[in-house]
């Protein structure tokens, strides 16, 4: 019985790897602190839920395979507070960035294609290329540039005739770095000189923090029909269960073969649609208020992290993760170490290991990413537990 | 700007096709009977709705990759009821039965490989090979044979060195044939001495009519691990915009390759689990009763379709589907006709043109598949429309 090398390829989630450890470690007694996954602890706004309940229809019916128009206009209207400007056929709703990540990928790459992307990366996007037969190409970015892009010249070196296009997340998963003007610029002008499509996933899009500015790839003007655009409600409404996403170009023709992909699923929950919608009708202050909440949390990590010696943090300007290098030689071990040995106070940590993040084997081996969508208590004792269990392994 | 071999050659929804003329039709104050679509006009039972409001969490989370427990309990209970027995491990919940045949082809197929399906075959088959770099390659089914299966040898002919997999619905979509077990049983042997899997799309199981025995592939008891079953709630609790389904097999080791598809995708709609479960789980004589009213239906439309001169129809045993021989050399034609030249009483009838459920250039094209999960009334009103067109179209 013979299943693809397609499936075959795939790896398991290296942050779900982790997961039968930190089980045992509960089921021993041990409270873990999970900064590990990126699922928000903020509540999920009330509008969401109303738009829910307000659903009245007496059949959930196949909506349009695009999405539903109201739920496109919400899109439109939120996107165009970030100076962002689409028009209706330019958007289609997917279940979660997720979806809208393969469609971007389906659309553009055959079997044997090749995907440039700096690295570390978010760690599913190797599972979308291999799913369908595309190969991500990376070009490392460094802890000490603060995980910035390398010089053109670094970048180009990696393009062959298979390359298709570049994929980034904006602010980065898992460094938190968001990407300058010029370096977005760069990669525009990349871009049309090797005839390429920039897939740029902006789901952090929102939660930048210190004033520094934010250039979404869609202000590449003269690039505008090389530009994919993913969004979802996941992280920026901490809904990541609802599976609301968009892709999004300003090339119509893409879009219109986008529109196959979509048309062969059918359609997005229908329920949930309707419930984004109303959720991003009425948000208030309500990113502003957890972009703050997060910032707060940004710098209590950083600042923790960096004060235990040994440890090298880059700073992150957005999302709500940290790359950090630890003083260990292998941060899987210690990971395992921390759910299998360890326990401070009865309690332990569980970090996201950054081989996972990494398509070069060998690279990031002593590194690890914290995710601070958790609460400051859980943060501040975090800190003091990996500070002791840095101490105990290292002795 | 190269899009993927993959999207160009993918097709738009044929029955989706001619949605703008129907538009067009409407909006000259015409009404149309649509009997081209699967969505039925039955309500979905209040139990959903009630496990929507049941939810009380404040964050919607991710839930598990593979689905939520109650949920995959739930399916695992109800299937039981049709005498199919799986474990927890053997079962992943998906974006509706769509994500679940995309997962099946993707775990058994890589590009250039090959599926079996019985022709016609529903028209999404299509589209989830060509994602997947995969090729349907039909065997014919005739309406004369009520559109069972041809003798062995016309499919074993048909296998090449490329063919991983059979791919049926059953009941049949678009047909509404259900495969006696001698069918199965045939099916079963050619597996297993070509060794290939079935992927077996089941949603339509619970709906056979006249005592018709049912043999679901995962009845094929000596090659359970060549079977994967789809299955999903939109039809059978028309819940289509929920887009809750499964795939199931008890070969663990395939299921365990599968799962790293549902990880890349990080979850299902994490609600609509929760509603789902409730939903299947309070169902009472829901089923039955829907199925006594679409037999009534298919009844209805069987005898008035066949009275109709020239029309010549196979009598569905299951689904709600059925898939009639017109007098016409064109219905791709003679159903854009009735959109756009013509109107009984200021009304017409839309219905989906069979050359869309066929791979084979040139065949079904006399045919056109009529849904009946629409009301009785409506079903009366297309007959007598239908027939008045007919006759003036073939004067």
């Amino acid at each position: 019985m013979n299943f693809s090398n397609r499936v075959h390829n795939m790896d398991f989630s290296p942050i779900r790897k982790l997961v039968p450890l930190s089980k045992a470690a509960e089921d021993r007694g041990i409270k873990v602190y999970h900064l590990n996954i990126g699922q928000p602890d903020v509540k999920t706004p009330d509008t969401f839920f109303q738009g829910i309940t307000n659903y009245n229809e007496k059949i959930v019916k196949y909506s349009d395979s695009q999405g539903i128009d109201t739920l496109i206009d919400s899109f439109i209207r939120s996107l165009s507070d970030s100076n962002i400007y689409f028009e209706k056929d330019e958007i289609m709703i997917t279940h979660g960035g997720s979806e809208a990540i393969q469609f971007a990928i389906m659309a553009t790459c055959d079997p044997g294609d090749e995907i440039l992307s700096p690295e570390p990366f978010y760690s599913n996007y190797n599972s979308f290329a291999k799913v369908s037969g595309a190969k991500i190409v990376p070009f490392e970015t460094k802890i000490e540039d603060n995980f910035h892009l390398p010089k053109k010249e670094e970048i180009i070196a990696k393009i062959t005739d298979k390359t298709k296009c570049i994929m980034l997340s904006n602010p980065c998963n898992p460094t938190g770095t968001v990407y300058s003007y010029e370096e977005m610029r760069m990669l525009g002008e990349i871009a049309k000189e090797y005839n390429l499509f920039i897939i740029s996933d902006e789901v952090y899009r929102q939660f930048i923090f210190d004033n520094v500015p934010y250039t979404s790839s869609i202000h590449l003007t003269d690039i505008l029909d090389r530009v994919i655009l993913v969004d979802s409600i996941s992280k920026h409404y901490s809904a990541c269960g609802a599976r609301i996403g968009l892709v999004a170009s300003k090339n119509k023709d893409l879009m219109h073969q986008i529109l196959k992909l979509c048309q062969a699923r059918l359609c997005v929950s229908t329920i949930e649609q309707y419930a984004a919608a109303n959720l991003i009708n009425t948000m208030g202050s309500y990113i502003t208020d957890v972009k703050m909440a997060y910032k707060k949390r940004r710098d209590i990590m950083y600042s923790g992290l960096s004060s235990i010696p040994g440890v090298i943090c880059s700073k992150p300007e957005g999302a709500f993760y940290i790359l950090a290098k630890l003083p260990v030689d292998d941060s899987d071990a210690f990971a395992k170490w921390l759910l299998t040995d360890f326990s401070y106070n009865n309690e332990t940590v569980m970090f996201a290991p950054a081989s996972g993040f990494y398509a070069t084997l060998g690279l990031g081996k002593s590194e690890a990413r914290f995710s601070y969508c958790t609460s400051i208590e859980d943060i501040e004792n975090s800190i003091v537990i990996l500070k002791k269990a840095l101490e105990e392994y290292n002795k």
